[in-house]
């Protein structure tokens, strides 16, 4: 077995049995976390984690660590002696030695899930569905790309929603992961709720995997990555809590990948990685967004990335860094003095 | 059931049942914490952390998870990078979704526990019991407050002393919790131990919470919290490791709260919780308590609070941030240059 | 029993019986962790950690607590806001509460193993045994002071090799542990990889202990550990990798001992501790290395040691602090900017 293949051969590993005691955890503390647990007539079983009720950073921290199949860790850390310029108080922390099935198989919000105003019960509905079960439909073209298809068996899946869907996604998600009713669960994380925030702030490393098979880096080489990111505040209305979550990635958000492969492309995934490479680098993302009339595909992709890089070679032995915080912008737009 | 209501739904948690896997640990680890364990001819459980026994820092970060019912996560993290004038090696972090319960319920050192010289054994007997028996008993006022009171069943009370309790105190605690001996274990740790110093620096988070009930703020709105706070060498002599931990709070830590309720609420909390709202703030606490020429109600209670203080609000997704670190003073108080 | 015994009273934790359910838990993980787990025909356990195999720095997080036979904590940290100066974005954070057994007991690799050429199927084999084992086999003289030995059980030993052990040498070290072929497991961990290169990073506390140990410093005395350091990228080049993880040590390593003893030993511990204090210091290991010739005994032993340090004394309460970082060198050793 060759190196690369070897890379990719913890698709052994099953991003939805690795998750199924996570699962179970986050359901037992579901007092402590502030979640509200329940069943559909049909079994399936919904985990509401900020929409009727307030929810926690601490499950946030959980959903991440199931949205990555088992496959990573996230912590939170204190961070910031004194006060200096770049202080903040609290980080997210991700680390992970298969980021390509936690981040891409298994994390990234790619699995499109709608249901028309009539389906949805007068109201239409949408959701990017993340997580394990995500590797049971393999709806995604990525899927392909990445050779990993998921065996059946109990599976969950992540929504950020501020509603739970209706029937009709339901069924569609159990029919494309063939799973019985009894075999799904359901996280609901809003962003507008804290561990709606924590889910997508602990997306750090997944953002920058992400735009590195953007930039055409041959997945198969990424081998081992760490990262952190500052958590802000949750805001209730959801464009703003948008806004806050991705510049914590765009000007807060730090990467440390180790890759195979040869320096020239390691270099170059290093050049090319930082949202600072973007021409729309340097404002709130809320300023972006509205300057293009909230169109969100006018927004420059090279932007969805993390603020500071570096980049080991395995083969080499080299490491390349590139970017750099701006904690300052941050705490301008995320902080007021008492 | 309203936000509010919610907020203290966590009542069915028992924060003893919580704390029970937590202090088998700490008894299995006793050869490596340096614990001595001990069983009264009643068959209570004693747990000598630091008084015949060296115990550890390792012992201090459980007993401060024991504290907190169960209901917080408290970690050692190495600190300051690079000598510089802020950096200290050793700090302790906090983490609680449920604060109010963690630090007021179980955490907070609020039982008076006392013997006379006659039935203290020739000596006379006083300590402030915190952890979750103090939910059993709920001798405090705070608890009617609280609306909590814990259900029967295996429990823990940490005592803050340099010797047992005489029997009177035993079977004062085990009366007032309606508990059997067997159901009972205490846990000692002088302020002057390793394991004494850590539990109490991990009182930071508490502390906030303690000042925040005496500005006021409806303990009902406060959501989540973390904290860290540099730990210092506990020293032989009692009263200057009591002044160390108490610094160590005062003017090392550093508090995230996420609260609910109104903007102005929470604005103002972030505005007053600091330790330099206090006229009394800018000296170690060894100074102050012997200018006061040692009577402690002399003190400003505003003064017992951590330095530096961020309040994020879920209802307008606002963070007020206010005071600061002094690492300058506690570096000049704990250090010498070898 | 005095103090100083009861420091080493711990002798009764069984290093090999602690790290045994660290050890299941590698093995469960190697799918995920990149491990290439065999069996010898005699059956001898056998886990490649990055000879054969990519292996991660998750699974050296794993080695490293199996050194310390399960008496220490081994973590990565994200490091460094803000890319100043100092700033690394991955380290190793060490933690122990029985520093003496965990590092030199266990952790210290001083177990000379060796196999002739002829022996060792035509190449000569080298390598210096680490981690539980040593503890059965008491081979070095430093068990006679250390008073401890381990008890006969399920043990595992760790080599950084590039490859397996010739079966002279697993004999020997059946051999000398007294121990069946299906109770021992063997870790493999080239300093080349992942894996190896964290597994020498989370001995910064170690080396303080060796060093410690050189000075003459009362073994008994040292109650307290915990220490960091910041990891780089492996090289594939053996002799970079080694300068790397020993120049990660010596500029980069913190760490902070609490000790039993009079203040003067103290004090002189921490000043004499830190590599500044060796000639040789200032200079890359591997420019070292080069201009003594290749000579690792010509090197100045006093270098091996980390860069900042405190030491504490529980007898005084006071705390010394010496040395100080040099980012800056690492930084230019370590990294490219892209």
């Amino acid at each position: 077995m060759n190196e690369a293949a070897k890379v990719l051969a913890a698709e052994r590993s099953s991003v939805n049995e690795l998750a199924a005691p996570l699962v179970t955890r986050l359901i037992g503390r579901a007092d402590e976390w502030r979640l509200d647990v329940q069943r559909t007539d049909a079994g399936v079983t919904i985990v509401d984690a900020g929409i009727n009720t307030r929810g926690s950073v601490a499950a946030g921290l959980a959903v991440g660590e199931i949205c990555m199949g088992g496959l990573g860790r996230v912590r939170l850390a204190s961070g910031g002696e004194g006060g200096s310029e770049g202080s903040w108080p609290t980080w997210v922390e991700v680390a992970s030695s298969q980021p390509v099935l936690a981040c891409l198989a298994s994390q990234y919000a790619g699995w499109s899930l709608s249901a028309s105003k009539e389906e949805g019960g007068g109201r239409k509905f949408f959701s990017l569905g993340s997580g394990p079960a995500r590797a049971l439909a393999c709806r995604e073209p990525l899927f392909e790309e990445l050779g990993y298809r998921d065996r059946v068996g109990p599976a969950v899946l992540v929504l950020e929603v501020d509603r739970a869907p209706p029937p009709v996604v339901i069924d569609k998600i159990l029919r494309d992961c063939g799973l019985e009713p009894s075999q799904l669960t359901l996280v609901l994380t809003p962003t507008t709720s804290l561990a709606g925030s924590t889910q997508v702030v602990a997306r750090v490393l997944e953002v920058a995997l992400h735009k590195a098979h953007e930039l055409g880096f041959a997945l198969g080489d990424i081998v081992d990555g760490s990262a952190r990111a500052p958590l802000p505040a949750p805001s209730p209305d959801a464009g703003v809590a948008m806004g806050r979550t991705n510049d914590a990635i765009l000007y807060g958000g730090q990467v440390h990948l180790t890759v195979a492969g040869d320096d020239e492309a390691a270099r170059e995934l290093a050049h090319k990685l930082p949202s600072s490479t973007s021409r729309d680098y340097g404002r709130s993302f809320a300023d972006i967004f509205r300057d293009y009339e909230y169109d969100f595909y006018r927004i420059d992709g090279a932007l969805f990335a993390p603020a500071e890089v570096w980049v080991s070679s395995l083969v080499s032995g080299r490491t390349w860094h590139a970017g750099k915080l701006d904690m300052g912008l941050l705490r301008r737009l995320w902080l007021d003095e008492a």
